[in-house]
């Protein structure tokens, strides 16, 4: 089966997120509004059980840190993606790093994490211009409280179901 | 923040009800193919800490059991639901009982608990009969372990996030 590993903010910036997601994201549908952890990936039963017990250690030794959103941003020309893009990355990036080492390093990650919330992807140039041009000029200033992350596994349809929550407990 | 309780199914059944539940519920898109334990409820932040509390213990006093689904049925005519039934709804039953009970006993509930994983929904009573007609020939034979249970969280739009996995360690 296919697993990530993702963030979920709050209610709040969840509810903003889709009001843009509705629109630009055609993964809408299929997962709420999150910050991927780990990019998704095959893994056995066997594997599985590895990352349960490998993300129950990262999970104890991560406090619960706040993000702050201050602005929306794109990977654009690399990638043609809008996403609503945090003042510090780095409370992040530590969980990031607390998670994908070791037996859970990413094997084909061939870019560096970039932690963010997508709200737009799967556009053409021009579309991804005309999003950024009316979003770039909107205020966003929201913090969320990441006290857990969570393990979820993809169905034939491309939906994602939660496999599992790690409350952070260091 | 309306709250909800399920257990989602094995991947395969997942599969298998998704391929109706796309045909036929207009909430195939806001949440994967699940069994209600506890319907949605407004809760207060000290209500979702008190039933956090509740919940571990429920999940520690209830051990891992396996579901099988072996017809297709309808609540026809108490409501125009198609859904997947049990061969056997006790431990379904029990676990039902562990959970809503004591400070999470459901204050709106006027019907019996009765586990099922719904696949058709919102339709009216020709499109169930016609439904009802096509699916009740299949075959369903799925068995099912059921180790955990979630709480859900609903954001604006209808859809739902995952807030926390209980696993049974009874």
């Amino acid at each position: 089966m296919q697993f990530g590993i993702a963030v979920f903010p709050s209610k709040e910036v969840q509810d903003i997120a889709n009001s843009f997601r509705k629109r630009y994201d055609p993964h809408y549908s299929l997962i709420q509004p999150h910050l991927t952890i780990r990019e998704k990936d095959e893994w056995t039963d066997e594997q599985l059980e590895r990352a349960v017990a490998l993300l129950e250690q990262a999970a104890q030794t991560t406090a619960p840190f706040t993000i702050h959103f201050n602005r929306f941003s794109s990977f654009y020309p690399v990638a043609n993606v809008v996403y609503m893009a945090l003042s510090d990355t780095k409370p992040m990036q530590r969980l990031y790093e607390a998670i994908c080492t070791g037996g859970l390093e990413e094997p084909k990650r061939t870019y560096l994490f970039n932690p963010h919330l997508t709200i737009g992807q799967a556009m053409n140039s021009d579309e991804l211009h005309d999003v950024l041009a009316s979003v770039k000029s909107k205020k966003l200033d929201l913090t969320s409280r990441i006290d857990r992350f969570h393990l979820l596994y993809q169905t034939d349809n491309g939906a994602w179901t939660a496999h599992q929550t790690f409350l952070l407990r260091g």
